[in-house]
Parts: structure tokens; sequence; C-alpha cells
């Protein structure tokens, strides 16, 4: 397998192209909450993937982030005993991650990448969420694709299937970008190529990675999206 | 109702935002068909609406435009006696709908009209046809939409209201933009705010549209994108 060989990058989101951990942190910061923001950042994301297998194993219909955003932010409220915050206070916040920012390395690196590849999401957010962050982020993507659009979250087939299908390639022309290596492994077993990406500062100040290290399944592993586009022959 | 209530304006593709007879009769002549290039663009497309009616009315299971251009491809080879291209050919004639071109003024309006509002397609072309094509011509989508979304083909009203659910708006705080007015009705009855968009040439030279009259449903009625940018308070 070359680089020559993949016509899509399909681009996992939270983590990977923006700062979720230290958006929420600021936001938190800015709202003058009583509550250390990086736990409270740390507690939320954490309701994350439960909320998800919920979906994923049946217990919930089909659930969008936003909605399941909004119960892990009750249930994280209730964690940290703040109970004086307005219905728009809290849909409010819950809108933080319509507007998560970029890593530094974000917009360039995507720039470069989608002069030789079609730049897509594959992300578990909802269109809408995803849509909202491009603008506000001014992300270039070449198509926003969604959990929503499969009704079924990663780790299923059906996403990363789903996007050889749309664009009727084969596994092997797409590859999945990321920084969690369970999404990677997943879209591996699918027969799309991977490339890694570490993102040290992913959890917060306090959180130290120790999965940051190369794995032979993955087709790259790159220290940001300029490393990427640089191994890929795109910084001409 | 006035402009700044709308918050997202969905974008009717085919003949709104790009010119399908003038693309297609060019490829032809470039292919050196011995075919009028109007009457073969003309014929291919009236295939189109039976043939989403079938899998509107359930005959068909849901099937991707890609794969019914392909169809109504085969029969419109038929009608004018071509019977020599070879399956790479075909293949390659089929995906001339992804590389449709813009009218004049669609770049620049969209990027006028992107200044105040989220921009996005709702179209029956499938993803990966409507991603190609505005990689390919520069469109700036913030969303791409698809009947391939909803599994449903315009005029259902799932289509129109499923932008709507996805953005969390109201059906008055949407606005389609179209050249034909059997899709602004429907969206009309939806509840959604409409603007016709006169494009005389979309049926090729030979055919004069005698539909283009202002209809009072419709919120805007504008020449081009450039003109409703302009009535949408956009040019600044």
């Amino acid at each position: 397998m070359t680089h020559s060989d993949f016509k899509v990058l399909a681009f996992d989101v939270f983590g990977t192209v923006v700062d979720w951990h230290g958006s929420i942190a600021k936001e938190i910061v800015a709202l003058g909450l009583p509550v250390d923001p990086n736990a409270f950042a740390s507690v939320w994301r954490s309701g994350y993937q439960p909320a998800m297998a919920r979906v994923r194993s049946g217990e919930l219909p089909w659930t969008k982030i936003d909605d399941l955003h909004r119960m892990t932010l009750e249930q994280t409220l209730l964690t940290f005993g703040i109970d004086f915050l307005s219905e728009e206070q809290k849909k409010s916040l819950n809108l933080i991650w319509h507007r998560l920012a970029p890593w530094p390395d974000t917009v360039d690196g995507l720039q470069k990448l989608k002069t030789k590849f079609t730049i897509v999401t594959l992300s578990n957010g909802n269109l809408g969420l995803l849509s909202d962050m491009a603008k506000n982020a001014g992300l270039p993507w070449d198509l926003i694709l969604s959990a929503e659009v499969f009704r079924h979250y990663k780790p299923d087939p059906e996403t990363y299937l789903g996007v050889c299908e749309i664009f009727d390639l084969k596994p092997d022309q797409v590859m999945l970008v990321a920084s969690h290596k369970d999404d990677l492994l997943a879209a591996h077993r699918c027969g799309l190529g991977t490339a890694f990406i570490e993102r040290p500062d992913e959890f917060g100040p306090h959180h130290q990675r120790a999965d940051l290290g190369r794995d032979p399944i993955n087709t790259y592993h790159a220290k940001n999206f300029l490393d990427l586009a640089n191994q890929l022959g795109c910084l001409s």
C-alpha cells in the first residue's frame, strides 16, 4: 500500500481535529463556575462512550450527540453540585461542542491534505454540530459525514464501510485519520488504511497519554496533520 | 417574515446551482457522439423524475442517483442507437453529473450568501456526487445534504423537514432556493421560506421556459444568486 492508492481521508473529529478538553475548560473558566475546569471537562467527556454504548446496544433509540451531550451535562452538573444554571445557560453550554477550537496545525494541515485527497469527517458528532464547527473554525471539508448519516456510532463497521460506499471505493482506498487506537483498529478490521495522530494534550494538562507509541497495524504514524501531509507528499 | 429570520438557505442543485444541460451537451460534443447534443441532454434528463418516482412509490428499493442516472443513460443510448460505447466509457459519461459546471454567478453568489447564512445543498443527487461536484467547481457549502441522508427523494416532506431537524430550527427559519416551482411549492407546504431563481437557460437553447414569472407563494424571486444576495442584504 502506498499513499497514492488512497483517495479519501476520513477524519475522526473530537480530539483529532479539535481540542475538546481545552475548549471546555476555557469556557468553564469564562463562565465563572466554581469547579476545577479540567475535572469538569474530563467528567463530562467520560459520559460520552457509555451514552453511545446505550444507543449501540439498542437500550436507547437513535439519539444524536447533541442530546447525549445534554444528558451527560446534566449528570456532570449534578456531580459538581451546580444547580443554579438556567435552561438558557445549559443550552448554551451544551452547544460548546459546536464551537470547539482546532489544534494549531489543523487548518493548515487540512488545506494541504485537501490538495491531494478528498477530506471528510467521520465523527460520532451530529451533522448540525459538525457543520457549525466547520463554519466557526474554518475547517475546509469536502464532505461532512457523521454517525447520523449511517445511524450507527463508531466503532460499528457500518460507519467505516459507509464512507467507502458513498464514494464507490474499496476499503483500501480510504484511510481513517484519528488519535484513538480503538477507532483505528476498528477501521483496520474493515480493511481501511489508518493514520495515527499524536495528540498528547487531548485529555488536558494533568493527563499523560501512555498510548502514543507506534503501532504496527497503522499505515501511518504522525505528530500532527502537517507531518501527515508531509509523509503523504502534500507539502509541495 | 423578514430575511433576518432565516438561518439556513438550502439549495436545489441540478439547474439551480449548476448547468446540467449545457455541461452534458458540451461533453457529448467532445466525445464526438453522432447525436444532437441538446436532444441527448434533454432525453437523458427526462428519465430522471420517472426513475425517482419508482423509488418514491416503493417499486424500487432505495437507489442512489448515480445508479438511476446509469439506468436512464442506458435507455438514452438505446433511444439514440448508440451501441458502441465500452463499459469504461459509459461509466465515465455517467460521472458527468459529478463535474457539472456552475452558472457564472454561482460561486460568487454563494460566497456572499455564506457570510450571513449557513448554506447547504438539498439535492436528490447522492453525497459522493455532490461532494465531487463541490470540490471540482469550488462550491463553498457549509454542509452537503442529500436525499441519500433522508432516504427520501424530494418532494417528500421528509427532505425539507429533515434540514430543519438537523439544525434544530423551525421550518420558517429555513429557506429553499430553487429554480423549480414544484420543489418550492412542496417546501412552502412544509412551512419553509422559498426563493425562486430564474434560470432561463436550464433546459438548453431550444427550450423557452414559460414558468419564470413571479409567484405569490415565494418569499423571494431573484434573477440569480447575486441578485438574491443583494435582496438578502449580503453585498456589503
